[in-house]
């Protein structure tokens, strides 16, 4: 792998390639997982603005290597109006605005900002919204390497139409997200996959690409998540049995196992089912009940929500979560700080409005742990 | 003024100036007015790829000032669905497409094209809806000098929801077009106003800001030209009283007057109603029936349509066929030239998808007009 340079003089990106190791010319890797969320809130950094290079020893440490998120970039048209228009009619919206979004550019930009090397696999139409996705992605510090441009479509979006009681009315536009995928996953792009020390797919891009990523990721011994938000159509026995982890919200897991989802210990029995339909391991959202971790013939690992001190917009926390998680599973925390770190993130994403603009930097998330950690000893005394 | 210098590599936005005198390093003006069809498009070279800056002399000449299209700019969002989704429902779309427009962008564009030096004054956000819209006037060769970027606001734009039988349902969102403008309109712009040939406007802005602009050029005897598109509610006596030429549809012609506009009688009369409430000429665009002007005191002037080969897709016609007689006139065309100048360029436009990537380029205008011309005079042997 080349060695890590500042792009566009942003060094956050490499914050996590740095550590506290800023100015050392030959940097060790740091022993590659199982790290506690203490000694890992203590070995890491707050993000800092020198830029190192990597050696390649420190490359392919375990928890040094990116994040490989495959999946949607799309622009989120919203429009807020009194009501639907009619067939023929026109009306005037109160105001409107465009976000880059979909849950893949999401997942990158969210593993980005928390600081782990990103590389985001995905596809953008050469047109307005795909550089606002372009620009969105490069400002939160991915590697942009391996997004295709793809002239003979549009950009995925969506136009989101905010209704006054809240009841929002979406019309999705898959453009380049279901379309001109190339017959067979690009080489290169199974290379990065890989390399990568965890992936992360969605369901907003076609179920044959996210198999085939999932399979060269299995077979390279590389952990894949799959996040269960997108096209509700069923997933593919072929797809759940190749992931490690399947992350679906409550609704999502109802849906999945055609199970109700009302109750943890319906929850429970849900999870069982994602098991004998082939999953190892259940990460389940909550919503406001927090989250749990499922893994097939353990106890559920449960986390409670780290309360906001104000909830401004949920947009976009479920991606916060899984992302977050993902981050902490590669750099080696337990399983259960993996929760907490995703809790914290979350957290603070439904406090500040939209999605991307939403998710936290690493020292944010960080210094909430740390805060509820004192809190924690200080009750314990 | 200062002279005129290639942007960006591009030369049809400098062939109005340039018109057979290139490489002349001292051009002289031509007459500046009244100029007949037929020595119009003799005297006109075609576009051509030579630079050339103008002489001070050169700029002042009637004929040769920039038409200043003051108004709105516009990204259209076209997303073709199956039917509307109700409240609370995410439908897919077939497919869909972002493309610039806004009739001020639009008519803009399009006097640019017809090679016709042209300013925009207008406002776009800074997002990638504003992107859009800068580099579609750029590639038409619009001067953007005027084009103010409002960081407070999103770009005007407007969802068109396409149906298949037909029924387009709209939502738009005003954004930079509606709002943001300064209390008085900024004084360079004022002044560009009034150094106009003919100044340009439409009904997507705010009236407060066409009536100070209109106020303006008339005051520096600058004809002034209003398309009616654009919103419904009536307008202003103070603007129909300062404008030179009001532009209706027919359509728009019977909301302004109530009155029906059916047959030529009908809007004869309602034409003579527009004169009452102030309007001096009323320019009227009768789509497949064509036009007519109506001069207060004069017999109406009527102009066919010219057939085209096949219509595509009359998007943008209106706007071609309003900008195209802009052009003529300040070039100093007759009134009945104009109308033919204008109809010829409609029916061009009508052959191609879109608005903006619909509007004739000059040379195409002029070879239309020569083969009819050819056709009238081998058919009166």
């Amino acid at each position: 792998m080349a060695s890590i340079r500042p792009q566009n003089g942003r060094t956050s990106y490499h914050s996590a390639w740095q550590f506290t190791r800023n100015g050392d010319p030959n940097p060790k890797p740091k022993p590659p997982s199982r790290l506690s969320f203490s000694s890992f809130a203590n070995s890491y950094s707050v993000p800092g603005t020198a830029a190192a290079s990597l050696s390649a020893s420190a490359a392919v440490a375990d928890w040094n290597k990116p994040i490989v998120v495959v999946g949607s970039a799309n622009a989120d048209i919203y429009v807020e109006i009194d009501r639907l228009p009619k067939e023929g009619e026109t009306v005037a919206a109160r105001t409107g605005q465009t976000l880059a979004g979909g849950k893949g550019a999401n997942q990158a930009c969210c593993t980005a900002r928390l600081a782990h090397p990103t590389y985001f696999v995905g596809q953008i139409g050469d047109d307005a919204h795909g550089h606002l996705i372009e620009n969105a992605l490069r400002r939160s510090g991915v590697r942009l390497d391996h997004l295709a441009r793809i002239a003979a479509a549009p950009t995925g979006h969506a136009v989101v139409m905010l209704q006054p009681d809240g009841q929002n009315s979406i019309i999705i536009v898959g453009g380049t997200n279901m379309c001109w995928w190339p017959e067979a996953v690009r080489g290169e792009d199974l290379n990065l996959v890989r390399t990568a020390g965890v992936v992360l797919l969605q369901r907003e891009i076609p179920d044959r690409v996210n198999i085939e990523v999932a399979k060269a990721a299995k077979n390279a011994g590389v952990p894949v998540i799959i996040d269960a938000g997108g096209v509700e159509d069923p997933i593919p026995t072929e797809l759940i049995e190749t992931v490690d982890i399947l992350s679906p919200n409550e609704t999502e897991l109802g849906r999945l196992t055609r199970m109700p989802t009302d109750t943890f210990e319906q929850i429970n029995q849900a999870s069982k089912k994602c098991h004998e339909m082939g999953a190892k391991q259940v990460l389940v959202k909550l919503g406001s009940k927090g989250s749990a971790l499922f893994i097939n013939g353990e106890e559920p690992i449960r986390q409670p929500i780290i309360p906001a001190s104000k909830v401004v917009d949920t947009t976009g926390a479920g991606d916060t979560f899984t992302a977050a998680f993902a981050v902490a599973l590669v750099e080696g925390m337990t399983r259960k700080d993996c929760l907490e770190f995703a809790a914290a993130a979350a957290s603070l994403c439904v406090q500040v409005k939209g999605a991307m603009p939403s998710m936290p930097e690493r020292k944010g998330v960080l210094e909430l742990l740390q805060s509820l950690k004192f809190r924690r000893d200080h009750a314990s005394l």
